[in-house]
């Protein structure tokens, strides 16, 4: 399928390896929530200002042993709010990962792209006014919640500067964000686990988009290749560049204007025109990323 | 000093104490700094969309080398903006904890209070109207500049849905956020450096603060006492509130109002109306952070 | 061109009817900045704490009418940062109307789409790497910097609830805000000026994008005209959605898909075809905007 | 009592001037409130992408009046949400105000300063574990709420940006934010009402937390003095700095000390040191801001 950056065609990519940038993201999301989760998995049972003035500290061992929480060494009235924070931050980012996700999705669901359709439901009616139309919602609403998930993040880091020994502004904050970044991360993870697993995918699509530029996908490598014939960079780059406005002007095929520049003969333009060319790294990649080739999650 | 609570005294510690925990979480932001540099500290040459189409992944893993960079396993045209996220979410929550012993220097430094005060420079002049005035404004300073580097982690966090391969929204926010953030972080981190070296601490004012209010702060011990000589928590939360609502409205002292109760002797308040006994397991504390007893940190 | 909701293609609508609605957002946020300006646009030299203790008021009025400001009728030792906030906020909003502006054309700027173009200077060099390319890079620079200030806003926001008669926490958040808010939204209004001025619009794409549903866009009309028969909504919801299904899936052309239905004739797919059905109030709409039709913006 | 920047004694001024200063913002907020309110009460039945294709402007019309909305003269499926944004923007920023006047009580609350409590029920229980302590737990509360505020303001900004003639995304957004800005908007304010209304006051704590420093605070007037009678501004400085140093070190009482420098008798410091002298302009502040001097706000 074609890569794209700032929307625009770049160089052939395939779906399997986008897939993969995602599932790497959100393995350092796992990481980073575990990570978190440890962070604010702590008791404390150190009295009104953190002296165990009238408890022993055996006790608050005890205690959060049961609770499965470990003991936090120092403390005031409260644990420090530096650790929540770092929680409701990896929610937030982790948030920004699936909303990365939704936004690409909805994207490449676009009616002139359509490479992508979100999981439609036999039987299910699509909008109410435009019975054609399959819309992105679950995506869509994806990309709102990170928006609440970031909201959170910013009152939880607000959270951190309290008084003495604690003062208790904090609580109202947290009873707002605590069940609602953890219950809507929860949800937008499994509705996007619903998306990704029902996602419809058409490779056919996404052939004919990459072929819509009619080889402008491989300008870089045309751009290489006169430059290995002797050609110097300026001079390669406004062949190229000669060629492509052409094409993307409609006055000429870009293969064309290629073969008429002189500098490629037909024979060449076979060669350097192929997909696979740019594919020959990307088993290696996968497999960096925990994915086996023998998968065939490239095909 | 006095423990306090909601801005009241509560029970008696130690400044100590108090600035153990203000160690104990730039220590966790410390390594939470550390992590988020390690994250951001990648580095790729995988090509326009990633998949290293015309340069082998062994001259990436050769510059990254160069550079102290690890490679990145799986990218797009760039490293995925969730690092950033984390990276700024870092800086700003170490920027909450500086804030958060800004806001006790600034509260403690109160004219009522004045526990602590700023380092002043002999020969500096204060306010320029009001010559006695000794303002606590470079902890002022840094609570502002906190709300700066919350600014720039929201803005970073909204960097990481990009579109396709890579769009260049985020680099606007990083030639803003990165210098920002990094450059303030640092600043703030010398000028509290500075306050805390020269702070100026007064054990007396913390002594007389203490007993300002004739030994409400002992209420909670009395409480525990009066349950464990037989009286239900009501009937000892009544007999305590009373004689500390007496105390609080100036009709008699506290101790005076307990004697006249009956529930205790002078013989009992003598033991009950004792600092040492709150700050028994201090030392412990302190050595669970790695300050050791002998330094004399609580003296 | 067609109008789209979810990213999918909706009804026929025109692309003026768009820059309207823009211009109207642009509007709102001139006044929003005009208000927001004057709120900020207060002078007082009303002493340390606002009580004139040793000046009159009369020479508050006095300056602050060689200032040209308004004099404060009540301050502390400074202006109330509600009304900052209120500024910062109007910028931050103004903002977001140009992402949405930018947002939609890097949107519409699409290779599968190309509806629009930002301006390419002739001679210009598009992507160093890809000749071919010329990406949006203006306007996701707006994008980008959009986010900067909201940040700000979020700063300002933070700064109200200062201490007694001033703290002075707010100033370093100004020192950087201020500057950083004003002189980035007037670079993107230039920017964004630039952009629309210099935009570079195909009416053919336009047309090609809207007819490449083959009429699906038309599938409101043809459930209402089906109602209007004396279908139910049901019954007409089905028809429609079958022949839409059809069309989706490359099996029939909806049109076709419908004659066959036997619930239109072709002389009623003819009559309900018509994209100008749907353009026969945007002249008047355009003239509630402002826009006389007889500019001709919608041409 | 004490005006107090930096959280220190500056010059004197008085309780009702600072809730009238309070009042004001409140003021401002109110007619922000009632401007954002008016700016989202609009209606639109424009159709999928703002067309009217089937239904005239005139049933809009219609229904709006009819639900005491004012129609919108220009839509794409939905109205604009620069609209919603600023609505959030006012929540927030009224949230500020409250949040400012939470955070004053609080601090005039502290056991050392003890001007202000918030009303406390007669037979309502404090801390559970410290029966002396009566917590501004509400003014607590409200700050943490304003925090929320100011979190919804920041999703509903990045709201704008929506696609085409709509995408969905602000609508998760919207389901959360609009009821829990609205809602603890209301809260805060009945609450804050309920703190105002029932707060307790101390003119004496207040008289003698000013005379706390032995007359530092006229140090401003004693400076204007000496340069009113012929010393340099620079002269004049160093006389008040000496005598407050010596003061505020606790070497002997201010008046004693400018006394001792020969350049002011005991009868011009019976003058100087007055605080009447202060408020002079006090009522005509008040009056300003609509409060009758009548009412006898200040005493």
């Amino acid at each position: 399928m074609a890569g794209r950056t700032h929307g625009m065609h770049a160089e052939p990519t395939t779906f399997g390896l986008k897939a993969a940038l995602w599932l790497d993201a959100l393995h350092r999301s796992g990481d980073r929530l575990e990570r978190a989760r440890a962070t604010v998995a702590k008791g404390k049972i150190s009295g009104e200002v953190g002296t165990y003035a009238h408890l022993d500290p055996a006790i608050e061992a005890h205690v959060c042993k049961a609770l499965g929480l470990s003991p936090e060494h120092i403390s005031s009235q409260i644990l420090q709010r530096d650790r929540h924070a770092e929680f409701f931050a990896a929610i937030a980012i982790t948030g920004g990962s699936l909303e990365q996700i939704a936004t690409e999705i909805r994207g490449l669901a676009r009616t002139e792209i359509r490479e992508v359709e979100e999981p439609f439901l036999s039987g299910q009616t699509g909008s109410s006014a435009m019975p054609h139309k399959r819309n992105p919602i679950i995506c869509e609403r994806i990309t709102g919640l990170a928006r609440v998930l970031r909201g959170y993040a910013q009152m939880a880091m607000e959270d951190q500067a309290l008084w003495g020994e604690r003062d208790i502004s904090h609580s109202s904050v947290e009873r707002i964000a605590i069940p609602g970044a953890t219950g809507l991360l929860h949800y937008m993870l499994r509705k996007m686990a619903f998306v990704l697993n029902g996602l419809r995918v058409s490779p056919d699509r996404m052939r004919s988009n990459l072929d819509l530029t009619g080889g402008l996908v491989f300008s870089h490598r045309i751009l290489l290749e006169l430059i290995n014939r002797g050609l110097t960079r300026d001079e390669a780059y406004r062949v190229v560049q000669t060629a492509s406005t052409a094409a993307v002007e409609g006055r000429e095929a870009f293969r064309d204007a290629l073969r008429r520049s002189g500098h490629l003969a037909e024979a060449d333009l076979e060669t350097l025109f192929d997909y696979t060319h740019y594919l020959k790294h990307v088993d290696a990649i996968l497999e960096r990323v925990g994915i086996p080739s023998a998968a065939g999650v490239r095909r």
